[in-house]
């Protein structure tokens, strides 16, 4: 196999790092904008798919522009496309797909969810024997460090987000975290695959963790209920279910047990019942060694990574229903409360997409609005 | 393919109906020796490897002989293999493996450690790109639901054996889950294809959980401890050390955390860093699942399960070490003691090979003696 590789930033170095001990794998081109001192590098993104020997192309440069412009150039022009970019697949999905489709190449993104966790390729194989039912997990390791350090230490959202920011957890600018939107990519391409649909980015419910206090950690902890969000989908009476949600679990519960930055993410099948995935989510190495098992699938044979005639699907969060911890400062509105936590309410059971249209509703008076589901 | 199924018990049957639901699979013939009342019924092994047409022979009878016989005899009429018998493979790994290499066929066992977890896959996976470091986890469905319910009811683990026999979990004559000898098969068999050696079960200490009480058990609950029973296989300086023992974890860490008879199994890496698969270890369907996955493998073209070549290597349990609870009436001779833990006593930090020679000093004089590693 030879490689034309775009992006030598972490993951790419690792990428290049590790193809180059594997016979059968030769990284022919390097591209990148900087002077890196490697023989491989060019500044000609073309001299990637203008070299009839290339065969695959990897994309680890991040972002939508140009990768979105180089990936099709790739697919043109008819090379196999390995990327790990949530943002860019979760965004183009049926596009590339399509174009994939027509040059008759390959295109994989195991890495892009889950980091060192070949969770889409899992998915892909259990698919092969029965329909997945449900997807859902902790799916980011910014947020969930920041969580995890808050339960366990006591510290505040601010101080636990710049610790997270102080070890290269979290970016400076954190929103694509702790709102939730990384999250949502993931939860997209994972229930895309899961279900065989192609949904839309923005029928899904996005609830985020910026406002979540010391004080609402308390209250969950005296509840023997720890924190964590998580992104979940579920497929149930030909409606998919997708949302991005903070969700208080039983203490002593696995995902609840997951500490750090690492990940774990689930699905849920007829016959193998739940089968859980923990591991490194992010990092050089754990997400450059996906990349490679791309790579190394592709060198074995195997082109058709999932389905590539998705049916568009509507989200239906309609389907899923939830008690809700929440706190806001208008509480007067809220006409949902069955029980008094502290300076919080929990509500009766209630959908998803309700909770959505009262969050709205609220969020228009409370800028500091935190809600949780049970679950 | 068309399959020849030597088998129709829990599993068997589970195959049986998830195969014939699948395009290109075909089960041809099913051997057992009842009435079973469907038409591919044979009470004739031969018919199985006889029938030109077969290409694949599933053995899910379980149980050493006529196992070993049939399969073997598969084997040399040139079928690929597919088994889920742990028991079987462990023993005869290197003449199995070496007759199917000699007729150039496929020779796969995922089914056989976790049930409907696909590890062995996930091994064979991960190698294919950078050596594991280490395997462990909880291989054993049934010593968890007791250790479980000891732990969370507070049962003496007579109680919550019967209650594991009573649900299913257990046999009759629960020796081989309770003493750890299942364990030490499915340990076997991940360390061998995890490192590519060739392990003797006689070389693999297995300390049970046939002595533990619940007095041990408040004792580790005081310490904020959880008593799980581990395989540990590790690779480290050209040595391989393989042990199976009860060993006492953080109790709100991930292993601690897995409840009733679930699995929990990981391996660590260089560049991936440590991966953990958590599922069913055991059922009709979830098993079943996993041995349609092998042969939907071989459909596919997938042939080499894992190495066909090797190596014999000696277990080597002094560069594994850790301090021991030890309990025993003959506390007199323990001249390692550092603490004490109400009746028992916390060793100082030993190797496992010194762990095992003291044990069976120990056990001479006092059947009831129960040791735990401090993970």
């Amino acid at each position: 196999m030879v490689i034309g590789l775009m992006g030598f930033g972490t993951i790419g170095a690792g990428v290049y790092e590790l193809a180059r001990e594997l016979p059968g794998l030769e990284v022919r081109h390097v591209l990148d904008i900087r002077e890196i001192g490697i023989p491989e590098l060019t500044h000609r993104a073309e001299d990637l798919w203008e070299d009839p020997e290339v065969d695959t192309v990897i994309e680890v440069m991040g972002g939508l522009h140009p990768a979105y412009e180089f990936v099709t150039s790739a697919l043109q022009a008819g090379k196999n496309v390995v990327t790990a970019n949530k943002y860019l697949v979760a965004t183009y999905y049926d596009e590339l797909l399509a174009l994939a489709r027509e040059k008759g190449v390959a295109f994989r993104c195991t890495a892009a969810v889950g980091g060192g966790i070949g969770w889409l390729t899992a998915l892909e194989r259990v698919r092969r024997l029965e329909p997945v039912l449900s997807v859902e997990g902790i799916m980011n390791g910014t947020t969930n460090y920041i969580l995890t350090n808050m339960t366990q230490n006591g510290l505040s959202f601010e101080i636990a987000l710049s610790e997270a920011q102080a070890l290269g957890y979290a970016e400076a600018d954190p929103s694509a975290d702790i709102d939730g939107l990384d999250i949502m990519h993931k939860l997209l391409l994972s229930a895309n695959i899961a279900f065989d649909v192609s949904l839309k980015k923005e029928e899904i419910p996005v609830f985020g963790i910026r406002n979540i206090t010391d004080e609402d950690v308390r209250n969950f902890k005296e509840h023997s209920l720890t924190c964590k969000i998580l992104g979940s989908a579920r497929q149930q009476e030909g409606k998919v279910a997708a949302f991005v949600q903070p969700t208080l679990l039983a203490a002593d519960s696995l995902t609840a047990s997951v500490p750090t930055n690492f990940n774990l993410i689930s699905y849920e099948t007829a016959y193998t019942g739940k089968m859980s995935f923990y591991g490194q989510g992010a990092g050089r190495y754990p997400t450059a060694a996906n990349v490679v098992q791309d790579c190394l699938d592709l060198a074995g044979g195997v082109q058709d990574f999932y389905s590539l005639q998705s049916a568009a699907a509507a989200v239906d969060n309609s389907i899923a229903r939830y008690r809700y911890y929440l706190r806001t400062a208008s509480l007067k509105r809220v006409t949902v409360a069955e029980e008094h936590w502290g300076n919080a309410v929990v509500t009766k059971a209630m959908t998803v997409t309700e909770m959505k249209k009262l969050y709205d509703e609220l969020k228009g008076e409370d800028e500091k609005l935190f809600i949780a589901a049970i679950g």
